[in-house]
């Protein structure tokens, strides 16, 4: 890999970003807000933005990540194709859930559900995740879909994806702001009470957190080699190719295929997409 | 180019989302709000939104893919980095108003300033926008800046800006949350009064022309060619040489080299960054 240590510091900041995030936001809940439960009360919403910050924010960026970890290319793609799609349906749980115990504090206190722009932007994010996620273990997870579909829908599912990470933060931001808004009384959010700078520091947090993840995802010096390549690599350094083999063997043409660039790779044509101007 | 119809409907599609964003906004100030004036009153805060949605969203967008209108290439490259920056410039101008005019009115009001998320990520945004012009200027612009710092640079200078963008909505979005909790006493935000309806459309049609500049800017087959190909292609075309020879002479050796990828194609290196996995 080129610049690994590089990597390493931005995975590091990234990890530890997201890490602090998710102490935070516990923090949030545990100190200044009523805790967590699941009675139809303040202490079942804070389950929202728990859950959002640890499942649908810090597992999906994981998620998006998951290929460039240099220590796991030695487990075969189609491995790590499972750990991404079992990641992303961890976090589309988490999301899930997180709406499940908005939904019913709403109910329970008689607040209008699906009036903000919070609320209509996170729907929608959280349908087209499940959309993205179907989609993605139909195109890329079941052998018999064409190669070409993949080729063809590679550049879709990686702007989606890195579009959907994007929009939950943003609408993680949103829901910051709104909960600050009607959460502080006396003093009010204006007043810059210490919770006020606390949650704004999150919301900072899940920022970098988002920005690293996305530089480490467009870094095409860090993407996992296509298998061919790792295969040689081994091969040429001699005795290595009986060690890798038997995860590289579980490779089949179909999930070889699950990168547009990989079968370009193969037919010698350069990338036509994906690529940053 | 490639799939000029796609890019065209990409383009259109922004264009129109962008358009009807900036008669939401206007509508939204000028029909629900107070209208437009510079008095320290609500109606100098209504600049405030107008300046962020014309300029720092609309401008900022159109100055990310100007490049590539295809329209656009028989301009030498020069030619096409001072639109860009330009475009930027009058973005962050816009952006600088827009902030002048929320202090004007905090401070007559009495209302504290920098207290919310929106304004620590907003201030940040636009501080660090400036300094993205200033080191885009002074690395591309400034004939004396040595080709190897423009490489290197590049895909910092991309991925910033993309992620300046993205930034720049979703702190729009958080001050439209912002706003309609604030401004809307009887009925309340919750209540979905049509004011509620129609500014959360305006923070939809944000988001849709975020992701589709988004699309457009990441789309390699649509980017312009290099100053080489396009050379080489009029010469074999037969007699627009000379029409095109003029513009494409303005080009020295360190405009050219504005982009790391032209930089590499000369060199015959693949890129190595800017790409999405």
């Amino acid at each position: 890999m080129e610049n690994l240590k590089h990597f390493l510091l931005a995975l590091c900041a990234a990890g530890a970003a997201g890490f602090v995030a998710i102490i935070f936001v516990l923090r949030w809940v545990l100190h200044f807000k009523e805790g967590l439960g699941w009675d139809g009360s303040l202490a079942e919403f804070n389950w929202h933005p728990v859950l959002v910050v640890t499942g649908f924010v810090f597992l999906q960026g994981t998620a998006i990540i998951v290929y460039r970890l240099p220590w796991t290319w030695q487990c075969s793609k189609l491995i790590m194709k499972f750990v991404h799609a079992g990641l992303h349906v961890a976090a589309f749980l988490f999301a899930v859930i997180a709406l499940v115990a908005v939904f019913d504090f709403h109910n329970a206190a008689k607040i209008p559900n699906m009036y903000s722009l919070h609320s209509w932007i996170g729907l929608t994010a959280v349908i087209l995740y499940g959309l993205q996620l179907v989609l993605g273990v139909g195109l890329y997870l079941i052998p018999v879909t064409p190669v070409s579909w993949r080729t063809a829908c590679m550049p879709i599912h990686v702007y989606s994806g890195l579009l959907l990470f994007t929009t939950v933060i943003a609408v993680a931001l949103l829901g910051i702001t709104e909960k600050l808004i009607f959460g502080l009384t006396n003093p009010k959010y204006k007043d810059s009470p210490p919770e006020a700078v606390f949650v704004n520091i999150l919301g900072l947090l899940l920022v970098i957190f988002g920005a690293l993840i996305l530089w480490i995802a467009t870094r095409t010096s860090w993407k996992r080699p296509s298998d061919q390549t790792l295969h040689v690599l081994h091969t040429n350094s001699g005795g290595e190719d009986a060690k890798v083999g038997p995860a590289l063997s579980d490779l089949t043409d179909e999930t070889n295929a699950e990168s547009g660039e990989d079968v370009r790779r193969r037919s010698n044509k350069p990338p036509v997409d994906n690529q940053v101007d």
